[in-house]
């Protein structure tokens, strides 16, 4: 049994790690972190997991917590995971960070967009994008995952086959996201509060989202080019879940069976991308709880453009369970331990 | 391994268990059948379980169906269920009823309630009604069950303590039900169209609701008297869940923690029911997508009242994972097996 | 031209009286109040009113707002509107108080649930309790008005006819309310956040919440003797609007049809109340945004309770409709100048 | 007094005009027809009207309901709008149609994309399209206008002065929209089903849905030359409600101030439009139930892209709100009569 630790247990992100892994049969949960709820049982916290999950929140004590683990994750806001990255490599132990510490290859990047000033660039950057379908291999050999944003991973997987095979004119990618509100977290809000939110949609930080970076360094390393993408993310009145429409131009007409092959030869060994058939569109109610990204493809001949969306649950491929996902291969366990689940529907 | 069929498979309640079986390590599916897809891919109808069940669905000839399985589950409207359970009986299989046929131990009870004439009533009358934290023993001996409704699921859990005990008068019980909108099926009606249910609460069949006869049967067993009740349920604008705020008079002063202590007494060995501690409220969140029932206890002593709420699953404990739960009785599997599984929160 | 302030306007019953005023031919809205939001424009605040009201937040200056106005509205948390009270008496200005200050006639029974000792008790209970179809005669006399809760309006709607003409034990009364979320107000607070709300529904403060004793005090002078209810609110996942089912058992047998009769004629001349046929049930959408309150009623004969429920939008009728109401009789308008609004629907 | 005839009340569209009617000074509902509801007073189907709307709905009998009126409106699926038309140009009648029969000003076009072949095309071309802001000249002088569609609506509008400033390349058009539910109107659909819909978003008839000529229609002549869009709607969990994100390329470097000056001077007198300032975005909870337009602007300087948004009530401004805007104008009312309310917040 590999003992796990989860740093910021409570928040959504960390309470969807602890239900994924109470029901992983190779993981033994030893510690779960918290600020709030220091001395509480967890499932005081998160009722659902009464029964399930018993063991009590503490506070954080890197040291000793690094030191009762074999692998560490940590489910915290930008800036705090560095410092337990650090320890983790110092001991030898497995590191994943689902926030956004490590997902940049270059620091000035993450200064940029972050405005903070990493103190250890080099462990930043050192780290491996885990966005598992792209850099699994990468990912078995590593020890430190920056674990993907969930816009990202609903952007990227779409777009993937695209850059890869030059399909389309890397300056001309559109990403319109629609998204759940527990993307924003448990912390309070105006901007999650049940009155604003319930029949609303609207868009936010347009241009300027701190995915955008993450997003364009990623398909640019795919492409081969540097490319430059328009994203937009809308905040909707569901809970979970993330619609990502891209749009791109293609270099030369074909239809969306032509397109929709190249994604089935792109994806054809992946257990959780499902690239759906001519006509069938991806919804978030069908990977709601799950793993799964679905992905579907539209032509447009008429403005030789091709719409790609995919479809995401935003707390499990968007974190947590890709996080499991990357997990189980640095450890040499079957991809699919603890997420091979349908979604919950309706 | 087992084969099971689902018969009314593409019904939400029929969709649920199939999701639950998918994941059972002991059942294989081996048909389902469905009026309006036959011949589709499972998934192409349920697209949560693309890359899970590739079954396809097949029309209802009763006798092939009987003859290839082990076990057969019905999630048909009221009327349908008898000839399939003759069949079953005939050739030694078993057979669970998720609808209402199985469900009276009076013929003329459900004829009064259901106005339909029961060409088969000692069959009828035969089955064991499935509510398995009060009929396990039967369960295990049967094999015809009739599964109990979603209502009388979460009322009768919540008021059996009571009962049993003789704690409170019987002829002061009202049972205030709130309903998720799956538990009206997937049938076309107004009454479960989006704009008319979003962002409204109203309540529907005041004392007239065909759960009202299944409820009274059942605590009047418990209570050893007859027991009528005021039963009213409301549909609420949400997919899954059913809340049951239930009240009644005490016959003799006690506090929230003296009536705690005869559930955790009544419930100290269930796996699925939580009984929850003095000042903790169930929500139908906890529950959801599992099998759980949480039961929470207020006595008011202003009002010499007690009020019980549970929460459930409409779908899970409220119809398909119930009908697991009985399954694996009936075959001798542990009884958690395929449902051991906490909500999905949030 | 009437001027009228709005303290606390900032709120969503502030902001929702803000929205009827505006409409309003007779009034002028001369001073709004915010704490957080001074100097901005309100409809930055609040932007459907962009275009509509143009005034300015400012902050709370009691003499110089009371000096400018005619009649003062206060929209605040309890135990602030007395200082506003007595500067309003000394200078001849009308006042309603929205929150809960001034809506007992006993200053003890505050204390005892608000935990707040008055330092003015005669000024509280001098007021005049505010809904409307109880009161008419005595609001049209009144200078401070405490206006109801939101419970309670649906609650003492749905039972007034009842005890007036002594048909139920007024013993017997159980109250079970489902509220939308905006009547837990702007305020952050994990209850009121998005995730842990949507597809959610839970009781709360079951038999300690603080309108229990408000529904009492007035359920008793329509009786004539003492009434004690259960009462318990629930809410659920919808933004505005309370269905309220309450139950009791009638002192002798009489129908569904008889006991409308007397909700036609106990409602006789009111323009806000709608009492339903037989057969048909209130639903809160149908009051949405408007003033109205729904009322049906069920005899149900084999319990000989009867079930009867009422629709209100906690924000209009339940809030600052009902002030508007109120004022419209203190200052000798027609009742329904700028409230004469069906709902909307869907 | 104005006598108006509606033709198809008892839909989403026909029950919002019949609500906006009753409140206009000038009209009087002289006729409302129904195909489901015959005999039905309108209140008993849409209970909001209670005490509101007494008359009852009637059959279609064309001659005779445009006998009655001096202005019929049609909300009706398309198709079926032109005999009225017909009936209403012979007899001197005014005649607006919310369905989509008049809005092409080529008969081919409607053909193509609605796949009936057009008994009459001169009357349907004959029409004036009535997005009001664009067309208030023609529109005070027609006999038979055409209403625009729901998504036309919020895409014209928001790209609208981008066009005719000539801002941005004229193929390089993305539209994105969001949408509620009621507008895919009462008519029972899995499409529609609550449980179907809540918790989820996707998209629809992508490139090939039947408001994509209309909006090209539009967007061509403001532009002076053929405008081919992709045109993406999304099916969205709430009722009411269209956001649209719209994407172009500039053609030359601006800021967001810049572009937003251009659209300040485009709708400087328009009552119903309300240009955002930079840095505040439309959202369409701040024009539920209203007939405003709400739009905001943001120039992306990395990929010289200008993202335009905006946010109306499909059913407003949408459908019935601009019909009776349109019908003012007609008449020579004051084009805000009935209109002119803020949005209903939250």
């Amino acid at each position: 049994m590999i003992k796990a630790g989860v740093i910021g247990a409570t928040g959504y992100a960390g309470a969807e790690l602890v239900r994924i892994l109470d029901r992983h049969p190779r993981v033994q949960l030893e510690v779960l972190t918290t600020r709030s709820y220091k001395g509480s049982e967890f499932s005081d916290v998160y009722p659902n997991l009464k029964g399930h999950v018993s063991i009590k929140g503490e506070g954080l004590d890197t040291k000793n917590i690094v030191e009762r683990c074999d692998l560490v994750f940590t489910a915290l806001p930008h800036g705090h995971a560095v410092d337990i990255a650090l320890e983790c490599k110092k001991r030898g132990k497995k590191f994943i960070d689902i926030g956004a510490d490590l997902r940049f290859r270059d620091a000035d990047l993450y200064e940029k967009w972050y405005k903070i000033k990493p103190d250890f660039p080099e462990i930043m950057t050192s780290a491996t994008y885990g966005l598992t379908e792209l850099n699994r291999e990468a990912i078995s050999r590593a020890d430190l995952v920056g674990n993907p944003g969930c816009y990202p991973t609903g952007a990227i997987l779409a777009l993937a086959p695209l850059l890869k095979n030059a399909l389309v004119d890397t300056n001309s990618i559109i990403i319109d996201s629609k998204s759940g509100v527990s993307g924003a977290g448990r912390g309070l809000s105006l901007t999650s509060h049940y009155a604003e939110i319930n029949e609303n949609i609207k868009a936010y930080n347009i241009g300027v989202h701190r995915h955008t970076p993450e997003i364009e360094q990623e398909l640019s390393i795919i492409a081969g080019e540097d490319v430059v993408v328009s994203f937009t993310p809308h905040l909707t009145p569901m809970t979970r879940g993330i619609l990502t429409s891209t749009y791109a131009q293609l270099k030369k007409a074909g239809s969306t069976e032509d397109i929709i092959e190249y994604y089935r030869e792109f994806y054809a060994e992946e257990p959780f991308i499902r690239v759906l058939p001519e006509g069938v569109l991806p919804q978030t109610k069908a990977v709601y709880a799950s793993n799964h990204c679905d992905i579907g493809v539209v032509v447009d001949p008429r403005t030789k453009r091709v719409v790609v969306l995919s479809a995401i649950d935003n707390l499990v491929k968007g974190a947590s369970g890709q996080a499991v996902q990357n997990m189980n291969i640095m450890l040499g366990f079957d991809e699919k331990t603890a997420l091979d689940y349908p979604g919950i529907y309706p």
